[in-house]
């Protein structure tokens, strides 16, 4: 066991500007990310592992309406919320994820709960949610996910018939975790309640093992945010394990050639988190903002919106 | 243009032993190989791109009901099909991808449909098969995708409550093609009906870029068949082009350290057919037998099922 542990969380990348933003709702937004931050350190503290306090730090972002995930995730096209969730555990490659799911109160406990338990890695729609039923996870009506802000975003899509991330700021809605704990293990976790008005079941990156999610000990953890079907095309979270791994680059010599040079050549706009063995932690993004936090090794925090 | 291009098939691997094979049986299997291999392969002679060339096969392959995979497909748990599939274009990077989808004809060139005209990469159940009547694609019903050997099957895993990817050979059940056209592209394309009784919205590594499917101009395009969820775990198809752009593997090294290191273990059954820019194809697999054909640059062509 090492003393060494460290947590980086994002609530979404894409057009946040100081501009658009109210002084009360950076502090709301600033609070979410402090207060998801403390729920994963808090586990890590007391020597818990990475894979919980991935989890618990995601699960309180899914909490908080302001992110689009949980309770906070937005409508499609047909007046629903149809969320993705994936987590993944560093030091065994065992994953969990589900996609299409519009009942469960937490969806990164039903894809933890798939990966511990389901002796499969990926689950969907009314099949996952049958699964968490046998799992006893708590469930939530539509009025519980019903945010008058979210409400507002789908109808405005609708009359423009715009398929959005996150209307007003076009922000991309996701939240994740990455962290290290002090048995050295790395894990990842993220979730979406994917695009506004979005049609047709789409699923983005978050829950493709892979592309928005990824954990291996020897290399790093990531969770991605932002245009999912780019990030799915670049394989992103495990490219840059990969870069690692294969070609000797430095985490953040990774994390700068795939959100700077690879996703931007394709307009792949957004971000992602990511941690290494040794504990540390790239917070990339191409948009304007990226709603983001971390406690480093050394106990130091930053929580962050603006690119400066 | 080049007058080089090359074509490889799989029809899924596993348990595939000849003790347990009829002639009958093995000489339809063969002509099955055999007529998606031309299929494709009249494309590219006719100077058609690789990703029209590997949905041809794949379509061919989904056609024929020994295959588990379009009208083939296995039974889930409560007595339907559960199809899912992926295309990718090595030129450009673009992907389409479907799952769960239950009543579409040809689920690969649904997947080329979203690939081309979704403005997304992966559609899911439901909202899939809107995507579908929208774009006129054909859909048939549960007659037509009733075969009485998957019934039978179905039924035995029933009464064993077993999961399985295809009962009475173990065999993987899954189809795929990668090409290469004489335009230096290169495609992949993967189709399946999952595993016998599958419960719970299960997916597999077919569907998801990166595990299952991937194609790459700079490296290769892969097609895998196995146990899905070890394979979504490793990243399998996109770890064999990182290998190659990354370390400077060959083709043939990259999928051996795959196929018969990491797969194995993690106990990861199954294999894999792989093709690169210059028309070398591996078919590689650690189980006991792989539905597999290709046509190689200099015309010359194999139909194997067996490891010898």
């Amino acid at each position: 066991m090492t003393n060494i542990f460290a947590l980086a969380i994002h609530g979404g990348a894409g057009t946040i500007l100081r501009s658009t933003m109210t002084k009360e709702l950076q502090t709301q937004y600033e609070q979410g990310l402090k207060d998801a931050l403390s729920a994963g350190y808090t586990i890590l503290e007391k020597k818990g592992n990475s894979v919980d306090a991935v989890a618990a730090a995601v699960m309180c972002l899914e909490d908080n309406p302001l992110f689009n995930a949980g309770k906070g995730a937005v409508f499609n096209n047909i007046g629903k919320h149809e969320m993705d969730a994936a987590i993944m555990n560093g030091k065994t490659l065992e994953a969990g994820a589900v996609c299409g799911i519009s009942t469960v109160k937490n969806p990164v406990l039903l894809a933890k709960t798939t990966m511990l338990y389901s002796g499969h890695v990926m689950l969907a729609g009314s099949g996952a949610e049958e699964f968490a039923l046998s799992q006893n996870l708590q469930f939530e009506n539509d009025a519980y996910f019903y945010t008058q802000q979210r409400y507002d975003q789908w109808q405005e899509a609708l009359v423009e018939n715009k398929v959005q991330l996150d209307h007003t700021e076009k922000k991309m809605g996701t939240v994740g975790a990455v962290a290290l704990d002090c048995f050295g293990n790395l894990a990842a976790a993220t979730s979406t309640g994917g695009m506004t008005n979005k049609k047709f079941g789409r699923i983005g990156d978050s829950p493709v093992i892979g592309a928005g999610t990824y954990a291996n000990n020897a290399t790093c953890a990531v969770s991605c945010t932002g245009h999912g079907e780019l990030f799915i095309r670049l394989v992103v979270a495990y490219d840059i394990s990969c870069l690692m791994e294969y070609k000797g680059l430095s985490l953040k010599e990774a994390c700068d050639l795939v959100v700077y040079n690879k996703l931007v050549a394709i307009n792949g706009e957004g971000g992602l988190i990511a941690i290494d063995k040794a504990g540390n932690i790239e917070l990339s993004f191409n948009s304007e903002g990226m709603y983001r936090a971390s406690i480093d090794i050394n106990g130091n925090s930053i929580i962050k919106i603006y690119k400066d």
